[in-house]
């Protein structure tokens, strides 16, 4: 059974992948953990009790455990009452059950990218983006867009850029004189500073360089290196800089130049749109009809109404 | 000669609508008027020194005037030295020639919104969005969409709102579960009420109901009662009202409610998206090529920079 | 035995009305209910422990139980902690025994307010401020201000604009050329959408118009409507729609216009000084003397000094 | 003929008052001065041409002057044109026909503020205040409460400070439990610091004490030194210079500490009343029927509008 | 064995100084007390379950027990759960072993701050800062800075004085024109008024004077006075209490000036540089090498990296 | 005569530097330039009228012109007003002459710099640094710190880094455990991409890079592609990187990252605090004793006083 199919009152018995391990003490002085299973279904957050010292190097983010556990529901959020676990090796699990990874084939996504890759005219834009995908291929169309809020899942990466590249040729067909080379540039590459920021595609979080440089900095320079070792000069690497740089729109979020071509300012729109469009759906998925949501941290803390189905 | 015609050191007689009037004294203690003048081509001011008394009735928004002036360049802008006018009476000009309208003509206009009316499938929200299009029919397909800032010409009001409907279309396209039918009549109704905010299609000014109301109220307040008198009840006009009063995305821009449904994000961020990309547009029209544009006020003040074209 | 007159160590056993209902698992996986209960002096939370699930239905918002609790101090509140409930019915016990209202009798508040609608001696205005009262009285006289915060019980609307009604006089008397009319008519509207944006008087909640339209827009569409179905035209409606607009004083605060004339100006000021003073005293009531209040969120989370006696 | 009578296209001579003199030069290289001048109805703005060095000297702040000048419309606001002047000695004018003042009699308003020390109870309280108020008495009565924006004119500390001291007493009546001694006493120390931060009643300017320090601090170190001088201790001076110091309340305005008592809360909210209410006066006086006002940096930078009168 | 020695898994057996109290009720209706005990090393929390309402008398700020516990790990953090205390009389334990100090000898500190004033060369500024250092001595050497944040140990406010002592003579010999007196005089006040606002050097909490007038006002007052008290007049008083008023920099933190002069705007970067280091150096102390620390609230919310060391 | 030594009243005939040159229209429509002329000793405006079409060649920014002209007082400022120009060639001026440097030799700041980048004792540092200087040596020994401001003036850039240098050396000496390298190194990096950003040390501008990339990330991008070149790997790179782009301190200033190391921290508050006293200084300049500056912009638009000197 996946994690999605667990229902109050169950007892279940699965394996599950640990992705976090947190340390508790309750009031009463019981030492307790607080464990972050995963399958490819979704994911559930465990409680174990009165943990002896010899079994807490079980508990490691990244290990595979066969869990038993009584699912309760805990401030209207399902929750494992951990009652014991075994440690499961490679081949005793399937690894693509236990990440969550976007819904459309990676081949599908590969090919997605590659068309779009393809479709840049402008011969030197052409070359830079194609030199920048090669060599940061193989993570980029791996990772997650972020550690969570959106797109949190094995190629989510790829997924929200192909999302935007979509939204991006459908904008520029709008309107006259965009530059669709550079706009759909400027897409591919925005975010692909994530796959040295965060940490992999699987339990995810933050690197030093990550934290302390950040993805808009960290591929701004990429573009700046790539473009002169393979000889582009002139306004190109500038504009495609600038870009990077600026599609978080303001500088209170993180953009060091604000959007000041229309092509960045149209690029860092979509993102947005692109975001808060999923963070939309995951919130309501977790909502029921003619009800509100939780509080949106990252939609300035507002609430969701999802509406009754009209017939 | 058109206004967009016009260059430094011409003298030119030409026919040209007055769309402001302001008085003023010089340092030196002379008279002088600063005049906006329009054709369809564009506008530009005037000003006209040494005035008697007895001349300022000529000057009034509205009138159509034979100008002879001097161009100069004021500040980097071109700027008429009024040096004798004529008052034209109606038949001595064309009124098409004088005001400015969107690009696309209006039949063409017309027959888009009525695909757009046409091809809403639920049927509360059809006749709902019909009503009240028929209701504020004249109006709002020869209104600008502002007085000044982005489509701020004949039919602009419309012309917005078919990109705006063109844009909900496709993001709609590229995601699940957005309710097309909703999205598209928020997208026709959110700017009905400038029909009642705004003065008229010409020399457009607030009026005092759109400055003490506002477009956004009066229009929410429109949408209850056609809703009320034409017998639909339930949560078809309270999501309307709610898409039309959120539509400035926070209330610091004058919503007195942020959007809390899916299709109100989205409607709130399109709108957007299209006011500035048309701003960013008029700005860079009046930029040079490898320049930077005057300071944007609509756009947080920033600048904006006009690329070079690659071959 | 009160609420009110409740104290730690006791065992109670009373009628209390529910107000909410909030379930829970605790650290070590134990099920209980947080439940909200009041009668006419006040109100107080209790938590029922390890309750089985044919239990829950007898806890309802809006039902009344015979309660047999411990009374606690937790975290410097009273709190129940319930050892057994027995519902009861209609006749088992008084109603007005179980909520709070207003101190004041609901006649006296009533003759009030017919007084202040008598004073208006515009025809036009006191024409219409009867209208719409007459339509919402029912409601208008019983509903509380707000779910929380201040005038949180029934009546307390009604007894929250009389206040502001007795300010707006006494302000209007201190200077020249207030146009009182104007001014009482602003204050005895500017709530009266609140009667459809909260549930009702007794566990009171946002009802879905409420949240997405909200009482601002719910009532200045109403004022709009009406005006118009009773022949009012020119400035009286738009001056009592502005007034109701913009009674909240800025933008950030969910008014669509700030207040541009000066009796919105004072509308706000005195709605903001009688909701201020309504919570101050409230959470001093709460303080010791020579004490500090808790932080106040609803007064930018400052805190309040209660100075000791003088002599 | 008083300022308030010139009309565009009269020359005047009369006596007038110099509150400023600034000096120019126009773009074409000439030398002007820009002089302000008022008497007992009101201010005007003058400008002198071609001024010779030796003439100079007859312009200062506080001079009297005989000004011959034509009247003229400058951007919508009357102005002198200067011809010349004649400098005039005490004998040769009446100054109480050149300074403005409040128009309620000087007398009356001393009686009046009499009445409020009087009516203080407690006795340590009326001790300080009236201390206080003996200490600054000459002064007090006479400035202004501000070099412009409200109450800029002779006694209009005193005029404002009476008057939020009606509304103190009000607002004290509409509420149970309000400590009106402490209300009021608050009300009449609040500004008396301005005695010390400003110049003096005319030509009023700030004094390098009134920038570096400020009323504010200037006030509270007062009420803390007098208090110690006369043997009063315990709560009441910390509770009066709380009051004086939280006055503006909040820090951004200059408020070291935000107002934590009710009657602090209250204070800051009628200083703010009263001061807005005489600004929107002002701002209406020169503003005409129908129309709207400029905008007005103390309200936030809003505009106003003066409704039609109703019959 | 000190606090700072107390490891996961200890029971200890020590006298502890107790320096807060909190009542708590558990989830399952227990009585606890929450602690926060401290010695010279450090300070800890700690709980006492299922205490007697004749145990509470115990539990007192200021109290010495001996404290018998167990030492635990809650949420990363060291906790004491209590067995049982024993209350000691003075005569039975070392205050000095009790309570956190400056690392620097008392003496030292006096030694320096000495030098300091007798560094002060104009005569004016000399006698005015003997005199207020004087009358605030006692307290002024031994009271903390803070109660927590920065500095927040016995001699603290005289250690954070020092140091941005040496700060300001080290800035001020970088450049030229800086007046060295006043920038000392005003480094050596600007804090002083905190022994009025904080109640003493052990179990540090606000007063309500420092509650109600702040540490900056009530010193601004205190230089006023003595100023006055002995005869110095003129700039110098004026320039010294505009120093300490404006040392928090902005007025949204607390100043209700802000800094005008150039030794005051160096006094308030010298003291934010100063407490952001004192609170970067403690925050570090608690984060091990290549982690990042905890959410720091006084700075800006952000975390803090701590480097690896390099060989 | 130097421009500084011009005063109102004198006709000059100078050699002097064109450093900017804009085109205006008067109201009453003569053309007229606005320049901006510089020699050694400082900057002054110059109008020039009734300018014909063939002369406007002659004023080109980076020009040496001899210039005959009246020295006018215009609001407070010294201005040209110019009668003639005559160009001139290399040779007929000394360029020493005509442009503003900072007061200490070159040599000498050369040789500073040099010890300060030998004192690096860290040898990955010492190399990265080393050959990052090394790099860009030529520029960043000449150009200004920015174009207005501060240090706006020939080798302002290395000026403003050696003051800050000082300052870090001696805030390091009053603590324990700060990594004097790395802060050395930050300082002396964090603006070397101003050498980009910015056009030149004579008549200085932004380039279309700096505008679109800016001086911090074109700087960040630098350090990782030369770390890579140079093979030094590790965390010496990420911490230099962070510090150069952190050392704006808030992202809204323009720092993608927030200072998140000590020495980071440090680097932000010292580049403030050197730039702060700066302008501080320029402004007192322009300030007579005992009175108060024009509003600074960059302080956030506050006034400076000047206080008296003391004996």
């Amino acid at each position: 059974m996946y994690i999605k199919e667990f229902s109050e009152g169950l007892r279940i018995s699965e394996n599950l992948l640990v992705t976090q391990v947190i340390k508790g003490v309750s009031n009463s002085g019981q030492n307790y953990l607080t464990i972050g299973f995963q399958d490819k279904s979704g994911r559930i957050d465990g409680k174990i009790w009165d943990i002896n010292d010899h079994d807490y190097h079980l508990f490691q983010t990244g290990e595979v455990l066969n869990v038993v556990a009584d699912v309760l529901d805990y401030r209207g959020q399902l929750q494992l009452k951990v009652i014991s676990v075994r440690p499961m090796t490679i081949g005793q699990y399937n690894l693509e059950d236990l990440t969550i990874s976007s819904k459309i084939p990676l081949e599908t996504l590969k090919e997605r990218l590659q068309a779009f890759i393809d479709g840049i005219k402008d011969k030197e834009i052409h070359r830079l983006v194609s030199e920048l995908m090669t060599r940061h291929y193989d993570k980029f169309v791996l990772y997650p867009a972020a550690s969570r809020n959106h797109h949190e899942y094995v190629s989510g990466l790829l997924e929200h850029t192909l999302s935007m590249a979509n939204l991006a040729k459908m904008v520029a067909s709008n309107y006259e004189d965009i530059d669709t080379d550079l706009l759909i540039a400027g897409v591919l590459l925005h975010d692909v500073g994530k796959t040295i920021e965060l940490s992999g595609p699987i339990a995810t979080k933050y690197t030093v360089a990550g934290k302390l440089i950040g993805h808009i900095s960290l591929m701004s320079a990429e573009v700046l290196k790539v473009a002169e070792e393979i000889g582009i000069e002139g306004e190109v690497p500038i504009l495609l800089t600038h870009m990077v740089l600026s599609h978080h729109g303001k500088m209170e979020f993180g953009s060091p130049v604000v959007p000041m071509i229309k092509e960045a300012i149209i690029l860092s729109m979509i993102d947005d749109l692109d975001a808060k469009i999923k963070m939309v759906e995951k919130a309501l998925d977790e909502t029921e009809v003619g009800g509100f949501s939780q509080r949106l941290w990252a939609l300035d803390n507002n609430v969701l109404y999802k509406p009754s189905k009209r017939d």
